[in-house]
């Protein structure tokens, strides 16, 4: 079994990569990257999907991405918008999140000498995020292909980013097909430290379509006050 | 002047670059990244040259790559190689080190609306790094263009390596032209708390033989035991 790198944030989408890799047959390590997001819940979503899905590890590396500031998931002074989705890039955006996130699998997968990384980006939903298209990928995939020792030796490594192309209600269906329990996973910018979402943020709204859509019930935790 | 982000880690090289972004007329934001090397007095180093330079801001970001072990810079039970240089990609390596820095410098430079970052890479004296070759460099930057707010935005970011083909004695030069003091710099892979040198290592023996070949005073602290 080859080995991959996955990034899984504990989110809908990254949890539907880690499936996908696992159902190729892939090795699974798990990478979440702690960047000083508002909460933590997240992250013990990551490690439940990880083990829930079959990982063979999962590990958090921190990076205080607060440092720089710039983006309301890491700015605590920056209020999170909560009254339905505007077009352009929001105030969630993190400056260059999957860049250092690829990064960090980058060096994972050199360590481990494996040639798959995947990560669950997708261009159709998050239109507005300039490190979510696949031209994006193709270039970053062309740099690692220059940056490790493997590539020196030859060998050709890989960005996966299976959901590139779906949308959010054909990354359900997907899910589904492959058994995962999406009850597992927390997509809310601001959940509660129980991982309960609120329901309004850009993140709830589309989550909440995407179930519609795709006819499967919604099994998102949702805060009680929810109106 | 145009902003500009500099990867300063404390060592000859970045300290050069440093000097050289600010002898074009940047201003200067000077970012050091803590990622779990043996010591800390490169950082001090770092500091005290941001000043000395002239760097308007110095900020330290940590990531902890000895989660992923991988190198004798961050892994303690791997003994640095003290005989002499050898051919190849040697084990102080750090795994993706320059793309995770360059793309912490991406951030900042994408919150600063900076479109310079400056990195002191030199393909001369290091050539058994992957990341440290030209067309690496180029490949970095052809993401980066993809990957920020600044590229959808039509703007064209630049990553500056002024050192890429320059010998460890040119490097030198340059700096002493321009007023750098050497005796601020750690390069040594294992400096003690003081930052004094230990002679023996490659990033030493290279270091030396530079001063040399430049016929410029050697002013690197070696520890007293130095034979």
């Amino acid at each position: 079994m080859a080995k991959a790198v996955v990034l899984l944030s504990g989110g809908l989408d990254s949890a539907t990569a880690l499936a996908i890799a696992h159902s190729r047959g892939h090795e699974c390590f798990a990478l979440s990257v702690d960047y000083g997001q508002r909460h933590v819940s997240e992250l013990v979503a990551a490690a439940a999907l990880a083990t829930s899905i079959g990982a063979v590890e999962h590990r958090v590396i921190k990076v205080d991405l607060s440092t720089f500031g710039g983006s309301a998931l890491t700015d605590l002074s920056t209020a999170i918008p909560a009254g339905g989705i505007k077009p352009g890039i929001p105030v969630t955006y993190v400056p260059a999140r999957n860049t250092i996130m690829l990064s960090l699998a980058l060096a994972w997968a050199e360590v481990l000498r494996s040639l798959d990384i995947f990560i669950g980006v997708n261009a159709v939903d998050y239109s507005g995020y300039p490190d979510c298209r696949p031209e994006y990928i193709t270039a970053f995939e062309n740099m690692a292909n220059l940056a490790t020792k493997a590539a020196i030796e030859g060998a050709k490594l890989r960005i996966h980013a299976p959901l590139l192309n779906l949308s959010k209600a054909q990354i359900i269906e997907q899910g589904n097909l492959l058994g995962l329990d999406y009850s597992l996973t927390v997509s809310c910018y601001q959940a509660d430290e129980a991982g309960r979402a609120c329901g309004v943020c850009d993140s709830c709204r589309i989550r909440r379509a995407g179930f519609e859509s795709a006819q499967v019930p919604d099994p998102t935790h949702y805060r009680p006050l929810f109106p």
